[in-house]
């Protein structure tokens, strides 16, 4: 039973590793489809969406599985309700790539016109905390987990930022409109991608360190998540 | 035991509701704060924020401590599991409300210029699936929960309508352009609500009929949500 138990147990390790990777491929393409101005890379990620809609339902499947036929304690309870949790922050994130895919698509319809001033740079933010946040939780690395949740703040202003910056843009030219407020668009999707790491940079905390830090960004020290004596 | 666990499962029952409720308070507070151009009330929307996380956190843990100290199976296995996420969707509710007054905010700073379109419209299609998935999960009633499902779409097209009409707004008189901005990030709030009240009526069906129509949607009639004999 314990030995199954296990076995089970990593088989929901790696299955939750291909939904991940399957996740960040997402990601990685819709951002290269926006900067390389490549709509058939933008369709790949559309195309991929029903693979990951796949992984989500048979991940889900898999804990539901665990929790009813084994009685998981301790780390383990916390490791498979977290997978849950993680598994729909993934699949989420999976449906804002689409978004971001299906607007660069748009934006390449309407021709090059300005740069995408701070975007590629708010994407490589977004893109290294989706990585961080699924390496902690493959390792069960909370200190990496921890600096996910601090960089989430810079995103937030990147996003702040480029909305005041392409408003101005959309005030003084009436022709960038359009592909401004698409602009605007993908940088809250990128936000929300963004958000998403946060979350499962928290559930890695409360994972490993029976923490909850939800909603307590603001006075998480490394005291929190200190290892256990 | 058996009986305790009862109380348990009634009590987490009873916090549902209470952070159901709450959630649903704040998103007609933030659409009465818009409509009204009350930013005294869509204070009170920010401010109440902080009991909804609170909220979040303790259903978390009633879960938790339910699946560790239980031994739930089928439908009280499959109530408990979904509760954590129907919980989440709530929490994120809760978030979009709090950016629909934040927004509000702002437009009533900006003085009134435009009739709101259809954006009233949507939101009350928008608590209508709210208060229909909420409603089917306490009692339930998976046929509540199917219609809600249905009912996304209308929203969806609602979502595309409104951008269409306030993008032409901005094209033709740049003095809109902020407002309009401001209106299309609110109608895209009001998409994610409807968007979190589907992921709730999904789980009502599936905790019900122990049947995942998620990523469904197109094939789903009544057939799949019949009660099994």
């Amino acid at each position: 039973m314990e030995r199954h138990f296990h076995e089970q147990l990593q088989q929901l390790k790696e299955t939750l590793l291909i939904m991940a990777s399957a996740v960040e491929t997402s990601i990685a393409k819709a951002i290269d489809a926006l900067v390389e101005r490549d709509s058939k890379l933008a369709n790949e990620v559309i195309q991929m969406d029903g693979k990951i809609n796949d992984l989500e339902v048979s991940i889900d499947e898999q804990c539901l599985k665990l929790l009813a036929t084994q009685q998981p304690m301790a780390v383990d309870l916390r490791f498979i309700t977290s997978a849950m949790k993680i598994n729909n922050d993934l699949e989420r994130m999976g449906d804002h790539s689409v978004n971001i895919a299906e607007l660069a698509i748009i934006l390449n319809e309407l021709g090059s016109l300005k740069p995408l001033i701070d975007i590629p740079r708010m994407a490589r933010l977004a893109q290294s905390m989706v990585k961080d946040s699924l390496d902690s939780f493959i390792d069960g690395q909370v200190e990496k987990a921890r600096d996910v949740c601090i960089r989430d703040d810079e995103v937030d202003q990147l996003d702040d930022q480029l909305f005041r910056e392409l408003l101005t843009y959309m005030m003084n030219d009436s022709q960038t409109i359009a592909r401004a407020l698409d602009l605007i668009l993908i940088s809250k999707n990128l936000e929300r991608i963004a958000d998403l790491s946060t979350n499962i940079a928290e559930e890695v905390i409360f994972i490993y360190r029976a923490k909850m830090i939800k909603h307590h960004k603001a006075t998480l020290d490394l005291e929190d998540i200190r290892p256990r004596s």
